[in-house]
């Protein structure tokens, strides 16, 4: 587990003034990793660190040749179309790479008018899939959501026996995740009413968002050799926003007996920012479950798990209809939970997927399933927030929704905050529905 | 869909003696794609044909530079070490290397004695996966196996009412697809035995095979776009026979609410030849469906499908046991049946996919599910043919099995045969269980 160091020092200032206003995202002590180029232009996509409102060019750096060692090593497999061969080469290049970068952006550096040539207004930005995505998995971590949701369809017996034993997850696309922006048609797909003798073919009437966080791994392990527990983390690379959207009347129909497929793989949305596990230490909690739950089997526990092995990490969901676009008005915030309450951590969500063999590769997608909080208000869906589509929710302006109509943009965001340490942020994740083609 | 054309000609001869054998895998009518080295080298995998026991290396005639325009370009697309490039071309360019290779390879050609210098004895040949996989979803078209296998768990109404409307599908991995050779040690995982009231780790005890043929899409869908079913088999490069190893055990407690996971990914094995949909072409058969079934939705139906949608493969399990193998015994045939029970075709398959907009890419993978026929001794895995792991099997030398054991290789073989038509096919598959490690 990644311990405290210079660069979580909350007193050190960027010379990058946008990096020192409060309210950034990308304080000096957060410094996640993406993919950008510049916008509009057919420039090759490299790898970029988010500084304030700025991006480092780290191929634009690489070129200064002004590191050393590791770091060097890591910021040269960094500047590349994805950071697969940076993820590959594991937590500790990132580290110094991430350590290089942090002196180098502080105030005073001598590195500062070099750097500032590499610098380009995140405005002024384009960003892609910031990893070359071998395989997505989607796991269920948040006992609130699998018990809301369950409810629904069980209300006697919402939570299946198998969910407090086993980390629950399932394959999910790579081909339709997209970045940040990503705007696709609503989905068609089969569904059938209840009386119905038969199904029908048409736009998915219950879109809905997935509030999730991806989880990108580093190193990877051969196939045939579980991960154990204790050293899951050093195969994670970070965490970034990500919303898993489903089209739950597709889902209802197609689920039995193997799990969702088209209700799911029309479109997956990615932030453009992966926070490191390193810039996530000051915000990290202890793993706990209630006393009168099951304990996890000896593979998925340990006293580093209980000691620190959650993140507090904010998670918001916001609304932009039509109408507020077209009003200039602010998003409507629809939820806000904390990580926190994910009742698997990432750790066991590592250990778990190679427990029986499994290889996972660098760049790979692990996602959190959607989180939902304890109370009804911190729901990270609205199949949750309308209560399975049965109670609308009020907007500004006296909109309302049930599920998203065309023309909705779902905004998530993501923060930690600790008394002591500098708010750092996981920008927007930002996904718009579009009407269905055809 | 692929007209008959010279490339099928009966009665053509190669100049590769082997080629002409009655009982060969590999005529010239066949012509199927792989990727190999020489065995034990380090040499870099490229594109290979097969042709009666040798391989045609691509690489190696491309250098020759003796084939023209859309032949020569898909040479050149096919000597790398991934088939993804040919395979993005579509299908005129994967058919034209193909009549150009069937003329050059035929006897009498002029081009014999170059040619001869790109052969390498498919007995000193070692293989790859033929193409970087980006997705890997597995189906579920046989009715039978979901009849069997629903029957085992809900007697009186085995088959979910979604099934005769849906081509059902769930998403796989594939980090853990190898190719024939490929031995792995037995997944370890959480079972519940049904009086216990907490879940042990440990190695399965219910191992079994899966006999299913994998279809490499050929040319891409933009996502949003999805592909019309008579424009399906545009899309498909080719099939190839694909092991789909499953631990049943781990299945039955993880599976709920949202499918397969551990209990599949620990291993998948392909053969490493992909036969062309063109080279399938003289063994097509009508699509067909009992009229008392529900008939598909107009998205899975035309009839160009009714009229030559199916494909007659059949397909051939067997086992060779450590005792087998220490005995020198022939491998003992566990059953044999035909693709075209399917009850949904591969263009179904690819329609359905893309119905809601996802988007295919060249090297997917698509699984056809376990194919089983319509009698018991046509079952595509032992939880079938044991009944459920109640009757065990019985092995020549008084060997019986349940499920696999260690030690066991299971190999899939698959050919076609038409009255006055070549017998095609497709090599095998094999692979071997090894013990659990730790």
């Amino acid at each position: 587990m990644t311990a405290l160091n210079e660069t979580h020092d909350p007193l050190a200032q960027s010379w990058v003034a946008s990096a020192n206003a409060p309210d950034t995202d990308f304080p000096l002590q957060n410094l996640p990793f993406g993919v950008f180029r510049r916008q509009g232009s057919a420039e090759p996509f490299r790898g970029g660190v988010a500084i304030g409102d700025q991006v480092v060019d780290l191929a634009a750096l690489q070129a200064l040749g002004v590191f050393e060692g590791e770091a060097a090593a890591a910021l040269a497999a960094a500047a590349g179309p994805t950071l697969n061969p940076l993820m590959a080469l594991g937590a500790p290049a990132a580290s110094a790479l991430r350590l290089a970068l942090s002196r180098a952006l502080r105030a005073g550096s001598p590195l500062a008018a070099r750097l500032d040539a590499c610098l380009l207004a995140q405005a002024r930005a384009e960003y892609a899939v910031p990893a070359q995505i071998g395989d997505y998995t989607d796991f269920y971590t948040s006992i609130h959501h699998a018990t809301n949701v369950g409810r629904l369809f069980r209300p006697d017996n919402p939570l299946l026996p198998n969910y407090q034993w086993v980390p629950i997850g399932y394959h999910g696309r790579c081909s339709s995740i997209g970045v940040s922006g990503q705007a696709f048609p609503r989905p068609r797909g089969q569904t059938r009413a209840p009386d119905a003798e038969r199904p029908t073919l048409g736009p998915s009437r219950r879109l809905d968002y997935e509030l999730e966080l991806g989880v990108f791994i580093g190193r990877g392990n051969a196939l045939g050799e579980p991960v154990p527990l204790d050293e899951a983390e050093d195969h994670v690379f970070g965490l970034c926003l990500f919303n898993d959207w489903s089209a739950r009347d597709l889902q209802a129909w197609e689920y039995q007996p193997l799990g969702p497929f088209l209700s799911k793989n029309f479109a997956s949305t990615l932030a453009p920012w992966i926070v490191t596990l390193e810039a996530l230490a000051p915000y990290r909690v202890g793993w706990t479950r209630p006393a009168a739950d099951p304990q996890p089997l000896a593979y998925l526990e340990s006293p580093a798990l209980r000691a620190a092995g959650a993140f507090d990490i904010r998670l918001e969901v916001a609304l932009e209809t039509a109408a507020m676009r077209a009003r200039g008005r602010a998003p409507a915030r629809l939820s806000l939970t904390s990580f926190r309450h994910a009742y698997w951590s990432v750790s066991q969500m590592v250990a778990h997927h190679t427990v029986n063999g499994c290889n996972l590769s660098p760049g790979d997608l692990l996602g959190s399933g959607t989180q939902s909080g304890p109370t009804p208000a911190e729901a990270g869906s609205l199949l949750e927030l309308t209560r399975g589509g049965k109670e609308a929710l009020s907007l500004p302006d006296g909109e309302t929704r049930i599920f998203l109509d065309d023309g909705d943009t779902v905004i998530l965001r993501g923060w930690c905050e600790r008394e002591g340490y500098r708010r750092i942020g996981f920008g927007e994740c930002r996904g718009t529905v579009l009407p269905a083609r055809g």
